[in-house]
């Protein structure tokens, strides 16, 4: 089945941006940017993130294991290693892996009272 | 024209959670993870859905019959046999059919006093 | 130019439903479902539009034309050409153009005292 | 690494709409249309955006440059060469790169109390 898994290999989230204030109650609440990443294959995959900036070199490679037939839904605001992704800032993200995975991007935005979401299937290079 | 039908036989969405709580009028603004499925085609499509958790195995496939020249709005929230999706939950989903057919994921979230939408297309795998 | 205009031919929005109720200033502010149209080629582009529903046939097509070089945000609520498109009723559409143009859907929901918003692009078909 | 850099040269996005009202602390809540542009390329991107309108011949180009290895998260509200976007229009756009690029289209709308987002990738043209 490893062959037949979906996805790609290459994915980009051109838009990123982690605002620094938000309401209710937190985790679930929190302003957060989310890589929904599935692998359904048959074997792990080993992910990795490069963060890019308005006016700055690029960050990373942040490293993600995602298990064969798992999902994972990683929050941007919680990776730290090389760095924490700066709040408040534009940023783009690429995202590389070993084998085929699917990577979807959603932002709970709840700077405002009430909360605001949006979604895309990130662009598949 | 069973042979134009657009489409495709294999779709992923990566994101999926359906939270436990939700204001407004039930069932129209209750939150849910919505399927939006069309078979524009001259046969009934058979549909399976394979779901796919962070620390499990994947639950399925869910059935699910999508007439020839129809739409159906999966609901999630809906879908029981083998077992319920578990709110408060992250998962994904792969959508399998036996004929062309069309999927866009959106997703009603109400845990709030107002509603928030976001929609994409599936990844077509 | 002609040949070089981006987009093309068949397009599928899987999503749709107008709710019947709407808060704000009308018209900007009523639930709207939008297929928002883009012509860039230099011949206009004439646009047959079929609905589809969970239990009944299709419904079209609606006719319309979006000039050389021009947009048209084509509101599903205004259509009425066979018929209105019913409220609080699940649809899909699929979008047929002689020349290649881009689509891309958008809902504005207003059932509740603050606005949602949800697009994407659609399904290249 | 040129040569690997993800993206395409023409995108289009077809929504496009400025609100002239807005709520909230400006800039950071005022209604607003970005298009997020990454550059993962080791060569800067020369990108030129033409306007599209209902009713009258497009504008542009409207010209931006994306260095290497960087992200711009262009707002068409502040876009004024040869002229502003005009607000409560309805206009589509196409993106032109020298060198690949993503794009991916966003709108914060503040016209009510509580603001709303939407996202998508731009269609690949």
């Amino acid at each position: 089945m490893t062959d037949a898994a979906p996805g790609r290999t290459l994915w980009v989230i051109a838009e990123g941006y982690i605002p620094s204030g938000g309401t209710g109650p937190a985790p679930a609440m929190t302003s957060h940017e989310t890589a929904c990443i599935l692998n359904a294959g048959d074997a792990a995959a080993r992910v990795e993130i490069t963060v890019y900036f308005a006016d700055r070199e690029p960050v990373g490679p942040y490293r993600v294991e995602v298990g064969a037939r798992r999902t994972s839904h990683v929050r941007f605001n919680d990776l730290g290693d090389p760095e924490p992704i700066p709040r408040d800032t534009d940023y783009a993200s690429v995202i590389r892996s070993d084998v085929p995975i699917v990577v979807q991007h959603t932002r709970l935005d709840s700077r405002q009272a009430e909360n605001a979401l949006m979604t895309t299937v990130a662009f598949p290079g």
